[in-house]
Formats: structure tokens, C-alpha cells, sequence
């Protein structure tokens, strides 16, 4: 018996789980898997095993394992948890294994297109008061279609990246003229990111019932967002500069095929929404976010809350016949609940900052100061009673840069 | 004395040209540049002449070149240009020369990310009074930055490739609910596409007086557009499904060092920018475009009246910090003249149907129908007298799918 034989029941990267990383070895960068808090040098392994299929792992990044689609994720995983429960294979596993402690991991993905809806009704709401005062708070459109735009893929960056606080032009209402100069509202988005696998061609729709195929795992993402910059430029064709300059993503994908126990019913759609976006394959999935502020634990955002299911952002995403990559991302949008505590951004948890936030040490917050430490984290429930866990999110906020045009 | 050297003065595609594009040979695609009607297959013209650096060519895109930078830009501008000119090279460059009549024309470029720009004042103000009427046409912002947002990098499509019409929602203001089906409005957008090279880092901005030597050359750029879909979607995030489908790029880059003699003022600005958009690179481009529906010219929209400079597009771009990428492109923005004809989009040629297009055959138009087909072209003042020609950027749209869910 090896200690990945008899790990406890509730141990959130156990054998129903099986995130996937990319580590950066000595002798090159190649994709891992997490067991407990060792990484499993998956080529290395394979190859030791004799399953020629496992060059695929011997990448920088996910992406050629991504477009082998579902069959080949599937059949991986399948013989991953057999070599893992089988006591006859530990000579091919434990010389692979890696103590996740001094390993750098790396952004998981060569991201493709990155799309990020806006799928919460309890967000959209909250941002539509602060933003729009004295207009319907949810667009007419809100609950025909998960809006959704896209964003920088050269700028998502695997957590642990500091963030450079980000210069731009701002302008409040009863300012004259706008302002260059750092960002003084630095906020978070708490989000989940979707990858893309397989591939689908231009002119050819992803069915909603098919879309989950689509999808390999998720991820952590936080969606940095710079209100200020944001509330002058996103007028009339969307948010840009107060977004763009950085996106983190979580080190670890979490596997669709480990959160099958985590699928539940979304909040009720009213109205019912249009053919393309009906059916059994609508789910929303019971996934518990937390936010922590340095060192003060400071929302739960409940993904079981949001009212368009990834499913239906995949299938609206291509319904007018775009094409999807390996490597393509989409994020949820802020996640939050109805409670204040809930809120997965500070713009809200704040009210604009009219209400700070406390955090333990005493201090108040309203927005990101320079030195500030956001770390999401999230877990699911598994199969059999077991959790699932998601590598944490991090992200620590450096000055911006004095040299700045 | 062979054809290449003894061009007509008034040849779009002579020496002083030199665009380059991407063919695919039987034995593999690699780099090419256009001379008159011929490629010249630069890897192997290149490795005949004994010059080893030829061998980035030897790709099926542009970007690694484009990594280069703008030294090795020249370098090897100047090196194609000794070759062609000097009569002693004429047998490393005869064998390499292939007629373009039959020669597949690949996409250029690997895009990593897809920026859209709005940058003609005409077009803005035509849109804001059909799309937002009783407002002001120009929001607040939009003579103080440059507005832009990110499109789909994965539907950049080389000119030639068939448009499939869309399907998607679309509610007009007095319908009841939102409708699904293919697009009623398929209009065009006539811009120019700017093709980054070299890279910067994150946290790094592009000063504007260093911004043109991030921008390789210039493609023409079709941002086919769903009006019906894009009018009920972009609020308040932006356009996404009504663009998204397909972007058409011309197959020929022309370099920026071809369009030395290109550059005029800009209109002026007034209120002046901020100081990050200010210097004496802030120069526009004396374009001239052409869109041809079917077999009929029907606007000539000059690039030489955009309000911000494509070097203020790309200091305003990267002033957040955000990174840039070998393969990046960001478009201009619909060019639209004061002059009716001179319209950049049908939206605004047919003011939005009241005044349809008559073409040639006697048939009217406000936006696309099946089948019918649209050509950009494009010129510019070269150096001593010269014309600088653009490849066409063309297309055809098809039925939209009825198998679409």
C-alpha cells in the first residue's frame, strides 16, 4: 500500500478529482495531475507504463490533449484512476510523483479566444443600479440571451502573477475633463473559466445538448476589473482597457468528468428562453466559491445561483455559426448570491464604496490597495459523498509602473 | 534584363511594394511576396541566394517573422529589394517567381488577439443617430480615446472564404419578443487591419512615438456585421454574436515601410487628447478604399479622414499594461467620408433601408443578399510617384444553415 491508496475520504484532489497543471521540470514543461499535494508527471508515467498516448502530456500546455476531445479525455482519465487504484502499477507511479511544495506551475493553456459572460441575475442587477441609476437595472435583453463579450487572451496569467495596477483614463460625472493616471477603483471579478476542447467549424452551431461535450474542466478566474477606467470607456461597444490588462486563471483545470455529481437545476428561467437554449442539458452546477481578502475570508459566491448555465453560454457563443478552438475560454461572469456576503466583487460587497469592508487586521476597504493578496478557492461535491477542490486563484497587487507614458 | 525590372511606374505592385502573403505550395505553404502577378516563394529565393535568415519563411504564417521586429523587417526589406533590383541575382530569383493566377492564398497570420477600433468620427456620428436616436450622437467619450473592443481571433477568415449568414436573435423595438433566425440586416464594415509584430510585456505600455515600429504592415478588413443581431445583443457589453461569425482579411500584408510616403495629418483634434495620445507620430494614412457590391463600385470611403491615428489606436491599446503578441491585428473601424459615397457601411450608405442602393443590373439593396458578393480594394501614394496597391479582400455569402438548432 502507497499513501495515494488510502487517502481520506474527504481529500479534495483524490482520485475523483484529477486536476490537470502544467509543471515546469528541469527538463522541460509538461502537463501533471494532482494527487492529495504531490503532482504526477503524466508523460513520464505513461511512458514508464508503456501507453504510447501519453506523448500528448509531454506539451508546454494542455492544448494538443485538449483537441483529442471527449473519447481521449475520457479513456485518459479512465486509465489515470485504474494506475492510481491498482497497487500492481506503483513502480510507474511513484518515481513520477512531485511534492506540489517548490514546484512552478504554469499557465495551464495556449488560450485561444476567451469570451466572459455576465450570467449572474444577482450581479448584473447589482452593477445595472450602481452604474445606470434610475434605468431598469437587468438590459432588456438579460434573460433572452447570457450576454457576453470578449476579452484579451494574451493577458490571462496563471495565479501567483502579480498584477501591476493599471493607468488609464477616467472620469467621474461631475468632473470636467477626464484624468490619466493609476487606477483608483482596482476591483475583482470572483468567476468560474470553461475550457474548450475538441473543436468545432465555422458555419457549424455546438447543439445545447451537445455543448457539454465541448468542455474539458474549469477553472478559478478572476476577471481584475479597474471601475474607473471601465465606467468612461465601456460606452457604447463594451468594456476594454478596464479589463485588458490581466485575467487569472487558476494553475489547476478541474475536470468535467469529476464534478457529474455537482450538476443541479438552475434558478427558474422566466421567460423561458428561445428553442436553441431549452433543454435537459441546462444545468447549473453546485460549485462554492470563496474570496479572501489578505487574510479575511470575505465572500461565498455560490455558482448554484447563477441563471445561465455554461451549457447555454456554449451554445449561444456559437449559434451564429463561430467557430471553437482548442485552448478557447469562457468565463461565467461574476459569481453572487443574493446575500451581501455572497457578492463576487467589491464594487458590490462595497456598494460602490459606501459600505467598506473590514478586514481582520482591523483596516477598511472599498477597493484593492498596492500589496493586496486576493486568493479564490472553491469546492464541489463528488461522487459518493466525496469533494472536490479547485487550486486556489491568486493574485498580489503591485504599484502601478512610475515610467507610464 | 528580365519583366521585374522594368515595371511600369504606375505598377500597384512593384518594388516598392512588396506585400507579403502566405501561398500554399504542393510541398508545403510557406511566405511569399507579391512582384506585379507573381510570388516570389521567399524561403527558397532566400536559401538559393545563400541567405540563411530566409528560413523564417519557410512557416505557414507570418508570425514568426513577424516576431522579428522591425530590424529584421528592414533587413529584410532591403535585402528582397537588392535582389529584385540587381540584374546578377535574376537566377536565384526566376525559379522562385509563380504566376498568382492558381496559387492558393492562405491566411496570413496565426491572430493572436483581435481588437476593433471605431475611430471615424463620420461613422460614429451615422451610427449613434440610427442606432440611438433623441441621443447625442458621439457619447462623452469618444473624442477622448480611441474606443475599441475585442472581437473573435479564431473567425479571421482569408479574403475568398464564403460567409456564412448568421443566425441568432433579434428583436426590433416594437416586437413583442425576441425572434430566432438567420440575419435580415447582413451588412459590411470597409476598415483597414494594422498587423503587430516584435512583442511587449505585461505592465509595459507602447509610447505613441514607438508605436509604429510595433506595426508591421496593413491588411484590408471586412467586419461583416448582423445589424438585427448586434442592435438587440450589444447592450451593455458590446457587440459579440453580430460580429463574430466572420471577419475577412485581405491575403496580401502590405508592409508599413511601403507606405513612407502615406502619411498626412490627422483631422484636427479638438478637445486635444491627453498626453499619452499626443505627439507628431499621431499621423493618419492617405488611403484610399473602394467597395465594390457585386460588380458595382458603390463607396469610396477615404481612410485619410479617420479622426485617431492608428499609432494612438495601439499607445491607447497597451496603455493599461496590457502585452502585446507576434500576430496581434486591430482594426481601424468602419471608414466612412462626410460624403454619402464614401460610406464605409450599407447601414449608413442605405441610412438604414430608407434609401436603398441601386447596383448595376438595375436591382436595389440596403443590406446582403444570398449570393451576393463584396470586394474591398485599396491605394496609396507610394515614394517617388509610386502607387501602393492592396490585395482585394473579397466574399461571398451563403445561405445561412438550415440545420441550425
Amino acid at each position: 500500500m502507497d499513501w495515494w491508496h488510502e487517502l481520506p475520504a474527504d481529500e479534495p484532489f483524490g482520485l475523483a478529482n484529477l486536476p490537470y497543471a502544467v509543471a515546469d521540470f528541469p527538463d522541460g514543461a509538461r502537463v501533471v495531475a494532482r494527487i492529495a499535494d504531490h503532482a504526477l508527471d503524466l508523460a513520464r508515467c505513461a511512458e514508464h507504463a508503456g501507453m504510447e498516448s501519453g506523448a500528448v502530456w509531454d506539451r508546454p500546455s494542455l492544448n494538443a490533449f485538449l483537441a483529442e476531445g471527449p473519447a481521449s479525455w475520457a479513456a485518459a482519465r479512465t486509465w489515470l484512476q485504474d494506475t492510481l487504484r491498482d497497487q500492481t502499477y506503483a513502480d510507474c507511479v511513484a518515481p513520477h510523483l512531485h511534492p506540489l511544495d517548490g514546484l512552478d506551475l504554469l499557465l495551464p493553456l495556449e488560450v485561444a479566444d476567451y469570451v466572459d459572460f455576465y450570467a449572474s441575475e444577482h450581479h448584473a442587477t447589482n452593477v445595472g443600479e450602481l452604474f445606470r441609476p434610475g434605468q431598469p437595472a437587468l438590459t432588456p435583453n438579460w434573460k433572452h440571451l447570457p450576454i457576453g463579450y470578449h476579452g484579451r487572451s494574451g493577458t490571462v496569467v496563471v495565479s501567483g502573477t502579480d498584477v501591476v495596477r493599471p493607468c488609464g483614463q477616467r472620469k467621474g460625472p461631475n468632473d470636467p475633463e477626464p484624468v490619466f493616471g493609476p487606477s483608483v477603483r482596482l476591483d475583482i471579478e470572483c468567476e468560474l473559466g470553461f475550457v474548450v476542447g475538441g473543436s468545432s467549424a465555422i458555419g457549424e452551431p455546438i447543439a445545447l445538448d451537445r455543448a457539454w461535450e465541448h468542455i474539458f474542466g474549469v477553472v478559478l478566474l478572476n476577471d481584475w476589473s479597474a471601475r474607473d477606467i471601465q465606467a468612461w470607456e465601456y460606452a457604447p461597444l463594451g468594456p476594454f482597457l478596464g479589463k485588458s490588462f490581466a485575467t487569472s486563471i487558476s494553475a489547476w483545470v478541474v475536470p468535467m468528468a469529476a464534478l457529474s455529481a455537482a450538476h443541479v437545476p438552475l434558478p427558474a428561467q422566466d421567460p423561458a428562453p428561445l428553442p436553441y437554449l431549452r433543454g435537459d442539458a441546462a444545468t447549473g452546477l453546485d460549485i462554492s466559491c470563496a474570496v479572501t481578502w489578505n487574510d479575511t475570508l470575505v465572500s461565498t459566491p455560490p455558482f448554484a445561483q447563477m441563471y445561465w448555465s455554461p451549457a447555454q453560454m456554449l451554445a449561444h457563443l456559437s449559434v451564429n455559426g463561430a467557430s471553437t478552438r482548442p485552448g478557447d475560454l469562457f468565463g461565467s461572469g461574476t459569481i453572487s448570491g443574493p446575500a451581501k456576503e455572497t457578492r463576487g466583487s467589491f464594487l458590490e460587497l462595497s456598494w460602490n464604496g459606501a459600505e467598506p469592508v473590514t478586514l481582520g487586521d482591523g483596516s477598511t476597504r472599498s477597493f484593492l490597495q498596492d500589496g493586496d493578496t486576493i486568493t479564490l478557492t472553491a469546492t464541489a461535491p463528488g461522487p459518493g459523498g466525496s469533494v472536490i477542490g479547485f487550486g486556489a486563484c491568486t493574485g498580489t497587487i503591485r504599484p502601478a509602473l512610475t515610467s507610464s507614458p
